[in-house]
């Protein structure tokens, strides 16, 4: 037996936002006259909102007074975040208990460390394309990953296939890259194929804030049967600016059950052995972000980056480009061109626009011929990125 | 083959910690009238250092900020504060680059997720008594745990076993719960056993801080040739106040190799898929507790609790009661009287003295039989509660 694990050679030699950071590095290094807008990783414009950064403030002032510090919190997270998510939830129609409800330091991690309670070795179903670490992820657990495909033919929004068995299924929605939104009748499919099955869902709504139109599902419990079968990850990463801060969710709901084990139960044993609990300071500023005004203020912020990302899509359009998006989320996915591979226009649009976007090809093999234009840089950067690559692109 | 990780069925069925709090709070139900103070959970008294509290505000205060807000940050951690951390370690005589230093978000998740690297099902070596968390997570990733046991024929130091072949050892120096400190000849020994066997030494060094003695290591880095051998793991924790707000580190040397493997580039690539680096504002605090004014504030809370350790180690023996630690280290390590178990004199502390301490069982089987007392309590609380101990114990 050898010592390391040799799952790690399976992973792409690199990460797909590491990759796009050093080739524009190596950019701006070659042309340090240039000025280089970037439309790519899903980092924020904005501040947080006043409210949200008064919470924090305040909480890490408290930590500095005797009867303010607040050493080790529960693993889960602490009950004033839990109980305001919750009730979070039951203004959209999912009723789910705090206890429910675990705190974490964001989705990403908590991605990662959920697979640790299933075998090793089991069948997963991701969408292609999508946000490249659930597959990873998968690959780290030795899992077997099957596809489920997105395209212009399903709106990006892949059905169940009635044949394939898998014990994992990983929805996005609104989806990331492509901005397509489950209606209510899309997830009920899920949901009954999963119940049908015993299969674990996977719903991930890091971009739930950006929904606007008015009956599309922020959460998968607004359907029924969803607590008998899935696993929702939030994040205050967009609907808060907690891309620095790091804060998320998970929901693990009571009747979420399989071979005779409470899926709460054990990830309430997983963290014990691996978590302290997300930062005090940042769960008070998340809880602000819930709660008046810190609210409106955090859903203003993603008004003014949906705005920016329909001012993206109707140039797209307007210069023939096809794309989806921009809608209820603030991702715009475009197909390339002048038949352009997305590296090859990624390259063109650092080189000649000094815009940087990510490519398709890095969220799967679907996502080859596409890029991902997200809105959430500066307005005054949104619309000259905008000038200069419609410069670019209609002279193709 | 299974959905479930069967391997959540080998822990024990509840931590440590959270069965004392929950024995704390049954007490506290059913006798409302008593006051309780805890020498059990390694959490603080007193509030963050001014200066760091002051980092904290600041830096949180510009995330409201338009020029100020940091978002999704380096996966390895700030440059500003991995530098730093060389900086320190070169104070102590120990060189590394700042490209070996990762930042987290604390000890205890580094500690799980660093398992990863290695296949699962290797031979560890772990201390006996030591921190619960290390079999723990060695019992999720599947490996095979042997034990190096500390009593007090050792000092509560095993030295390394001439035959026992193994690929992992944890070191935790100083101790928890023993607060024995290895000396460099101590180190060396190890540095040179895992040396000759390919092996790799995690050494957690959370209580470094409180080290005093002149010429006792620090960091294994101290030692010659552990830096081809060993992943350090460092906390703000204890050092800093950081128990709430969540920040550590691990140490990857460039040299440290096997099977033709970086670990430092693995451990990269496995951040990479799983993490979005430590919050900014708590990265800014930690900054400010290794340099001055913070580091004098910090080093002068960490005198503080050492005191009340060196009081409660005096007491107890003046009471004829054996006990290490309490010297470079925030924790004292009792000898059970009149042949009480460790949750025996839990209880009977508890019930009769109104103290929560550690029982020793709690930290492997060479922990039965003894208790950890912590001194990171306020001063008067430390001192009452040792006045009520003495009491008990001597009608015993």
């Amino acid at each position: 037996m050898g010592l390391l694990d040799r799952r790690f050679e399976g992973l792409e030699s690199s990460y797909l936002f590491s990759e796009i950071a050093s080739r524009a590095r190596r950019f701006a290094k070659a042309h340090p006259e240039r000025e280089i807008i970037s439309l790519g990783v899903g980092d924020l414009a904005l501040p947080l909102a006043p409210s949200v950064c008064e919470a924090l403030v305040l909480a890490s002032r408290e930590q500095g007074e005797p009867g303010g510090f607040k050493g080790y919190g529960p693993y889960e997270g602490r009950a004033f975040l839990r109980e305001a998510l919750a009730s979070d939830y039951a203004r959209s129609g999912a009723e789910l208990s705090s206890e429910e409800i675990f705190i974490n330091d964001g989705a990403k991690n908590a991605l990662f460390s959920l697979l640790s309670l299933f075998e090793p070795g089991i069948t997963v179903l991701i969408p292609d394309p999508v946000y490249p670490a659930y597959l990873d992820a998968n690959i780290l657990a030795g899992n077997r990953a099957g596809f489920i495909e997105g395209g212009p033919e399903n709106g990006y929004l892949p059905s169940p296939p009635e044949s394939a068995a898998a014990s994992l299924v990983y929805l996005c929605s609104p989806g990331n890259p492509t901005g397509a939104v489950y209606d209510a009748d899309g997830l009920k499919a899920w949901v009954s194929w999963a119940l049908e099955r015993d299969a674990v869902i996977i719903f991930d709504s890091a971009y739930r804030s950006f929904i606007r139109e008015c009956g599309l599902p922020k959460s998968i419990y607004e359907i029924e049967g969803a607590k008998e079968c899935a696993i929702e990850i939030g994040s205050f990463s967009k609907s808060a600016g907690f891309t620095g801060l790091r804060c998320g969710w998970a929901v693990f709901p009571m009747a979420l059950e399989r071979e005779g084990v409470s899926l709460n139960k054990l990830w309430r044993q997983r963290i014990a052995v691996s978590e302290n609990g997300a930062p005090y300071v940042v769960q008070r500023a998340a809880l602000a972000s819930l709660e008046e005004p810190g609210a409106s203020e955090c859903a203003r912020a993603a008004d003014f980056y949906l705005n920016s990302a329909r001012r993206i899509a109707a140039a797209l359009k307007s210069a023939g480009i096809s794309c989806t998006g921009g809608l209820n989320s603030p991702y715009v996915w475009l197909e390339c061109p002048a038949g352009l591979s997305s590296w090859e226009l990624f390259d063109m649009l650092l080189e000649r626009a000094g815009v940087v976007c990510t490519p398709g090809a890095g969220f799967g093999r679907r996502g080859e011929g596409r890029c991902r234009l997200s809105a959430f840089a500066k307005a005054e950067d949104c619309e000259r990125a905008l000038g200069r690559m419609l410069e670019v692109l209609n002279r193709l």
